[in-house]
């Protein structure tokens, strides 16, 4: 452990800046941080006098990189899902699946049915296992909840995750993720009496930052999701929204027209769509985590992104049911082998484009008036993050210039 | 650490013994373990007075399987391929990657180039990424030296791998991986002249558990494997083969005629080849890691191999090239989400299958007579361990008998 103020020596920084350089890259390095925050970054041999008397720590010549960002998390949940994976790979229909009780049903079930302590030391397992991998920033979204009590329940779990671990968290609440049971074939009641004013009391209770909904013909249509935006409108709350994973119903172009700090998925998404996005600032959040476990075939249209410049983030989708990805390193290497994103768009997908995707101004690249979050990698050059499968290179993490 | 005697109790047992029980399971089970091998495994309540007395050490609830055993790993090897990756998702040809010394040349070259000291501690480190996920036995080829000397310095560091780490490792000659640049245009002088001394050479240094080759256009054709297998025979070593993985050449036939160990890849196997490794015993060796780095999509003839009783086993490849995989748990999941093999097909695939395609009778179930070689998870059902990707349950593992 180090202080909060440091000189960080003996390193090659992937500061992720737009820079000449791929990655930012600035060899022999040296980042100087006061009281948590970066105040400069550059090579060593050019450390201001303001600096030069802080408290040394050498990282040994590893390469340091922003701390990981996942930007799309479900990671606060009851229950697994590993019976239904198994029934299907024996051949169970869904409709057999869904009568035994699976699908999102018994996720809903298991979350209803678990404690604010039971679902804190289950999500905790799942963040330790992205800690070590560097990640210093998760969003977590409700929407396994679906009655009140339940969702409220999941946004201050997703709080006690920030007060339980060195780490920033980022809630999103998403009532409009399915219909439960007990509204089946009332979607729009659904909407007007359980989920919009569960997001009033949540945020209330200050536990939103942003809210997400589902578009899709399984889900919601874009209407019903509008009259959650407008409240979100009205609170002064951010939007996102799961579009274009299966079809195309013009979510992403509705999340724009909102200003949506991201469109998810986005498979399905056409030239249209992805104009609106680029002309709204709105990020594109990369998700191969599912579209492998689903085993879909259509990737989402990365050339037509590179095209109009929208910035394209990665994030594991961790859930359990459709993506039960708790790594963020081997949603790099998907992102470059199932969808041909270069290493270094991965990389910035999870640091800068995550950070940006949240909203956050303070984190994803490693320069001045950035929070000190780092991580310390034992390799020589940053495509081997994306490169490598199953295999961890984490040193060390950073953390509000914290080294741990 | 607890003794080289023990009786193991409080678990559930996934022996993966064939039994009515889905996993051979036997739950709240107890293992009575003397000298580092199994004596006797039931039902907690049956245990026989023999082995009442023996100190008792308990699992705590938890569930044990066989230690996972990877049957096909490339393990040793100089350099990684992280820049090539890059170049390739940068657009470059191959043959401008090529140009740049790319391919498997470029492992070649910093595998030469290696010392021994220098191939081990680069190998530990994956290998420690293994023992962390409870494999307890993996097989090592050469194969990117391609002379003399450089192979047999494989294979030495194959052997002090088991010298350095609480695991039992199987080596295999894999000389017939590629031709080197020195010998291009003459693959049969490289096998005549260097491939099969070095056989020869590697066997009477004591080096040699099996012998491998790569059947394939761009590798060797049958008639040139035929010859190292012919000299195999000759050594009473046996053989197994990479196979079919890009077309069908007819090398597991080839390998079948042969009584082999195992075909390895075999995508592009026919029924008459199914049909033949049935007749030898010869197992399949699957390897969805390179199928999904390579962008590949015809998949292995799953359901024929079911339909001829094949045994499947499961293996990681692991290799700096074609897969760069690290881990067994992800390659269960791989498994079953690319190939559709069940949870329990792809479990019996990293133990009682892998041990037989690795002609090892003394593992890879939990038996009366097998090795106490178990790994101990934090899991309640073994589809678990297929079903999460980037999660590692493992918690403790029991090698010969000593719990670490
Ligand atoms: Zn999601
Ligand atoms: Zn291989």
């Amino acid at each position: 452990m180090t202080d909060k103020n440091n000189l960080f020596v003996d390193l090659n920084a992937a500061t992720m800046v737009e820079s000449p350089e791929p990655y930012g890259q600035i060899k022999d390095a040296a980042i100087a941080v006061i009281d948590g925050v970066i105040k400069w970054v550059g090579p060593a041999s050019d450390v201001p006098d303001t600096y030069t008397s802080l408290p040394r720590t050498s990282l040994g010549g590893r390469l340091v990189t922003p701390g990981l960002i996942d930007c799309h998390t479900h990671i606060v949940h009851g229950g697994d899902r590993a019976i239904e994976f198994e029934m299907r790979l024996n051949g169970a229909s869904y409709e057999e699946v869904a009568r035994a009780g699976g699908g999102i049903v018994s996720t809903v079930k298991a979350t209803r049915a678990a404690t604010e302590d039971e679902l804190l030391v289950d999500a905790l397992r799942r963040v330790d296992v992205m800690i070590a991998e560097g990640v210093t920033c998760i969003e977590i979204k409700s929407g396994y909840g679906l009655d009140m009590e339940t969702e409220l329940r999941m946004l201050r779990v997703a709080r006690a995750i920030m007060a339980n671990r060195a780490i920033i968290v980022k809630t999103t609440f998403l009532g409009a993720h399915a219909t439960p049971a007990e509204y089946a074939g009332r979607d729009d009641a659904y909407i007007d009496d359980v989920c919009i004013p569960t997001l009033r009391a949540a945020h209330a209770e200050g536990l939103v930052d942003a809210v997400d909904g589902f578009c899709e013909g399984i889900a919601f249509h874009p209407a019903q999701i509008a009259r959650v935006f407008d409240v979100a409108r009205e609170l002064g709350l951010p939007v996102k929204l799961h579009a274009e994973q299966l079809s195309n119903l013009g979510g992403a172009k509705l999340a724009a027209s909102y200003g949506a700090l991201s469109a998810d998925h986005i498979e399905y998404l056409d030239e249209d769509g992805v104009k609106a996005m680029a002309e709204a600032g709105t990020v594109a959040v990369i998700l191969p985590g599912a579209f492998y476990t689903l085993r879909e075939t259509q990737a989402p249209p990365i050339d037509l992104l590179r095209k109009y410049n929208v910035p394209m983030a990665l994030a594991t989708d961790i859930n359990p049911g459709t993506s039960p990805v708790n790594s963020m390193l081997l949603t790099l290497n998907m992102g470059c082998t199932l969808f041909r994103m270069t290493p270094e768009e991965a990389l910035r997908g999870a640091t800068q484009h995550a950070a940006r995707a949240l909203g956050l101004t303070n984190s994803g690249t490693i320069a001045a008036g950035m929070r000190a979050d780092l991580a310390v990698w034992d390799i020589k050059h940053p495509a081997e993050l994306a490169y490598r499968i199953g295999f961890n290179p984490l040193h060390s993490r950073i953390f509000g210039g914290i080294l741990a």
